[in-house]
């Protein structure tokens, strides 16, 4: 399948596979019975009147036992009853025949057609049909029960909702093997029983005669694209044969006797993406063998979707926070590790000789994960960015039940780091649904053809999720341009479960003029710190810097406007938290002017945020009180971490330099109503 | 929308604009006025509380006639009225603001809130917004009556049936000057008047007060990809300016004053494929200036659909038709002619400098059409067979009004020939209808990894026009592999309008015996003809070939059985017509061992059928006698065409060797209910 540039429908798979039909087209002549081999669920389709011999007025069709016989004459269908009656022969008369069990021996359903000139017992001549009944079913889980149930009527289709039906196949992104240096789908073999586990059971049921036919083989097959992304074994006498996947479109076997169950398991390959919209068919056709060649005279069919990747929104429970250990962060990680001690999760340390100095982990990776009715395991994608941090989430994160996706991009920019990817909690929006939440992307403003965009194969890929529609807001008005210096969401006990919180520099100002006001014009910012400390009255008087920031709040307000709208948001479930920017000299792009307090990592009700270092009154700090007073009363727990000269002063906080893997939904993804 | 038999979902558009509101937030403060431009349809959202002096308790909202404002508070919308009433100042109380008519003057709308200590009449403080109200609509014709209307509501959406809406282009793919040497849709000229006539109009209506403002501006815009699907021409001082399109992705140009009109022509430069879904979307966009940057405070959008290719059937009237004049073809071209004639349409004899020997027209083009409601014209689509005859269809049949558009292919086999591609006449398949039919493609079996099938380019082009959804056949069974070969469609006054002719070895062979039982065994075909004549007795008697044509049955029973159901047909609707295949030896491949009847040309109710020379029976061929007796009570009339040295021989016949450029359907496809 080409890659182009650009997507759009999935016009039709790849393979336009050729309709078979239910019905079968059969020929009988006077003189010699005609012999075959018939499929349960189908129907034989016979001509009565095209092989009568020249003087027939009418026929008469006995049958054995089970089979049923129909007769379609002008458009009517009349049963044949077992008592043998004559019947006017017309043009166009159809003899419909149809079996619902299976054959004990060869050819041991018999129809015979027998043809009168007149009503006299005196027949001209008789035509039979003989015929094994054979049943083949190609099952799956498509109850999404976990277990493969018997054909399931809708095997061949997938639909959402919780009324919904189709199997679903994981992406076997994970390494089980320790041993092992790369993901299990990246290779064909089966390494242990928990790989298999990751994979979804397709069972082959046949039942027929106990004696082997000849003419007759299966064939299991993908269509060219589809090979990729799936790839197929066949569990046969204990061990797991690669039967189909990569450079292996099918897999033929002879047709067995008597009743037979194969094993087969499925493993995904790829995620969705611009490219595959995440069908993947695999047919099983019964060949017959002809003159030339072999027709596939009857095909099962069973579609499968492979899971999406899915975000974890900060509502979720933490399962795992992650953090670097580098020189000079000592304070900041003993203050960070005293909350997430609060939480009781686990804290995994990357230490410097694997972050090589690289302490933005919340820009290397986005954790995440996949999930099917067999199995759950988080999945960590790993961003394009691919600074110093690099191979840690190749080297240390992926592992058992632990997966690994990345997309690699020739040419990256700031804005492909994952401090600029985000998702929302759930949301309902004009009365659509959005119990997933939708991912939050950070882009340049549509109009301008020279801004910074996250790169397109990222893009692509969560766009091809679609569990977590994504809305894109601007952040490229920022000198680091992610979503995460802006914006970010918070539990909250009541409306919609949460708030969004955005940055204000028009609070901060307010919240400034009203400290002057008061008669603090005098108190100082960053007192103790490795920095030059400044008056509240000189930043007033900064007018510079206060237009700056009137621009700022347009820009922040650009995507308020947004997010309202995308997430169907009133006023009342937005929090505004003071912060003040400046702007580069260079490009005119914002930085935060202390720390950045909306950049907090958000862990249950406890939040580590950023210690903003304002002007002491009274010993508080009027910037951490209105924080306080505005995230206190939903229950949050505020802690402020100081990462002033680690961080903040690097043009990052504490968001930014820590990373969360959460517990997953729990709704099940294929019951969201698309 | 998607055409698939696994749907396929549309995951998103390439360019995933930034998502607008119709909401703005607006920064109000005490002292100093904000004044603004006010895009009619926004509302704008202030904040009443935060900018408010600390002792307010009340406020009191005053505005300038036409001006609509209203209270959001605690999730209630209370209208404010033009009397001022005080009312309690609450923290989250938002002022919302719209207006309903555009300004004389700049900044003519005013609103003053007011605030109140108490209910005494002495205001603390008041801020003000002043504001220009502007309307700006990017208009189409998405009613699909040929004119474009004012600010249709769903212009920036696009939906199929007779209830739809949505805009529509053509690609350009004609050549209007007789000078040029290539489609009017591969320059960024508007080379004439008929030119832009195939171009869908655009206006851009713009009403303001008559004073230039400074600090907008218009973008129109279109996103990466979409540029390589439409270019748009702007006139201006009766000049047409390409302003978007290939490398131009966005136009920008002052915002102007007074009222405004501004006409753009759209034309289109690719058909649907793979890769487009066929909808294209162009954004206008007002800019505002920010201290770095502009920022878009209004989106105008609207979409248009590409007109798909579209075939069409035997059953449409024919308007020109088309056969090759080469050395040793003269009496098959005066009876083909005569034919022509009594259907009284334009013949085209394509001569031999220009044919080249290769007199199979049939299978180097394949004729269709474009519509838009303005518009309508004819299209070759250019095989990639490319044999003698490839620079026919793009120096002869390209011209004014018939377009013309190919698809190129490295490797090609005889399947790629348009022979194998046919159109059905409008059906309907357990209730889903199909109004312009559907595409007949000639396959290989998908079980078979080895076979022929259409070039994947040609495929995916037919599947992506989405309106005559394609089923594919199995003809790799015949050494050339056309479907042309084994089926046509004729007129019928009954039923579905139409039959569906098959050929039928089944019926030769009872012909046949028939014949031979009468006493006829020793008649011979081919009498007369440039080839060794054949008894009936020894056809018959000839156990191999009999057999042969058991195998030819069955695959064209297989054909059969998909043909019933994926077009939804009654063995009532099925003619079957006498013709006998031998098998080739190297290849085991089918070829008609006499003239193949069911390769005929259809020109309305006139039927010109390859002669079979079959045995003469009193003078008369009892194969044109039975063929005669299945079509005749149709109302049609079989005129038999001796094809038999110059086409029958070199394995072609009649249909193989012409083409018919019909009218198209009275239909629109847009009415059509996808």
């Amino acid at each position: 399948m080409a890659d182009t540039e650009y997507s759009g429908v999935q016009l039709h798979r790849e393979l336009q596979t050729i309709a078979m039909s239910k019905q079968r087209t059969v020929r009988l002549e006077c003189g010699k019975p005609t012999q075959m081999n018939y499929v349960l669920g189908t129907e034989l389709s016979i001509d009565v009147y095209k092989p009568s011999p020249p003087k027939s007025q009418l026929f008469e069709i006995r049958f054995s036992p089970g089979v049923k016989c129909s007769i379609l004459d002008q458009q009517h269908v009349t049963p044949v009853t077992e008592h043998a009656v004559k019947s006017v022969l017309r043009k166009g008369t159809i003899l419909l025949v149809r079996q619902d069990k299976t054959s004990k021996n060869v050819n041991d359903n018999k129809v015979t057609v027998t043809f009168y000139e007149d009503k006299s017992n005196n027949p001209i001549d008789e035509m039979t049909l003989q015929f094994t009944a054979v049943d083949i079913s190609l099952d799956v889980d498509a109850d999404r029960d976990g277990q493969v149930e018997e054909n399931h009527p809708n095997k061949a289709s997938w639909s959402w909702g919780p009324n919904g039906h189709g199997a679903i196949l994981l992406v076997n992104c994970d390494k089980d093997e320790a041993f092992s240096s790369k993901p299990d789908n990246t290779d064909n073999l089966v390494n242990s029983l928990s790989d298999l586990k990751d994979m979804s059971h397709m069972i082959l049921r046949t039942e027929g005669p106990q004696i082997l036919q000849s003419g007759y083989k299966f064939q299991l097959y993908v269509s060219v694209s589809d090979r990729y992304k799936v790839q197929v074994f066949l569990r046969e006498r204990g061990r797991l044969l690669h039967v189909l996947g990569n450079q292996k479109l099918s897999f033929v076997t002879n047709y067995t006797f008597g009743k037979k169950k194969y094993d087969f398991f499925i493993e995904g390959l790829r995620f969705p993406d611009k490219d595959f919209d995440g069908l993947v068919t695999i047919n099983l056709s019964l060949l017959e063998s002809m003159t030339v060649g072999e027709a596939p005279i009857f095909t099962d069919r069973v579609v499968f979707r492979m899971a999406p990747w899915i975000m974890t929104p900060n509502t979720l429970a933490p399962a795992e926070v992650f953090v670097c250990s580098v020189a000079g962060n000592e304070k900041f990680l003993k203050e960070f590790k005293a909350v997430v001690a609060k939480v009781n999760c686990k804290l995994t340390i990357c230490p410097e000789y694997m972050n090589r100095r690289d302490r933005w982990i919340q820009d290397e990776i986005e954790f995440g994960y996949i999930e099917a009715p067999h199995k759950y395991f988080p999945v960590v994608l790993d961003s394009p960015r691919n600074r110093e941090l690099k191979d840690f989430p190749y080297q240390n994160i992926l592992g058992p039940d632990f997966g690994h996706v990345t997309r690699t991009s020739d040419v990256v920019n700031s804005l492909d780091s994952f401090g600029n990817l985000e998702v929302s909690p759930p949301v309902r929006v004009n009365g659509k649904e959005y119990p997933m939440g939708r991912i939050i992307i950070g882009s340049a403003f549509p109009t301008t053809s020279d801004g910074r965009n996250m790169a397109k194969v990222i893009r692509d890929f969560l766009y091809a999720q679609q569990v977590q529609s994504p809305v894109e807001l601007f952040s490229d008005w920022l000198l680091v341009g992610h979503v995460d210096e802006f914006m970010t969401f918070i539990p909250a006990p009541d409306r919609k479960g949460f708030r969004l919180v955005l940055c204000s520099p028009d609070a901060c100002c307010k919240l400034f003029k009203k400290l002057e006001q008061e008669g603090h014009g005098e108190a100082q910012m960053f007192e103790g710190q490795n920095t030059q400390s400044i008056k509240i009255n000189k930043i007033l008087g900064n007018q510079k810097l206060l237009e700056d920031n009137v621009y700022v709040q347009q820009c922040v307000d650009w995507n308020r406007d947004v997010l309202k709208k995308e997430l169907g948001l009133d006023e009342e479930d937005i929090i505004d938290i003071p912060v003040l920017f400046t702007l580069d000299q260079k490009h005119g792009k914002a930085m935060s002017f202390f720390p950045d307090m909306v950049n907090m990592i958000v862990l249950g009700k406890y939040l580590g945020i950023p210690k903003p270092f304002g002007p002491l009154i009274n010993g508080k700090c009027p910037l951490e009180l209105e924080v306080r007073a505005a995230l206190e009363p939903l229950g949050l727990d505020c802690n402020f971490i100081d990462d002033f000269a680690a961080y903040h002063l690097l043009t990052g906080e504490v968001h930014c330099g820590s990373n969360v893997c959460r517990k997953p939904f729990s709704l099940k993804w294929w019951n969201m109503d698309m």
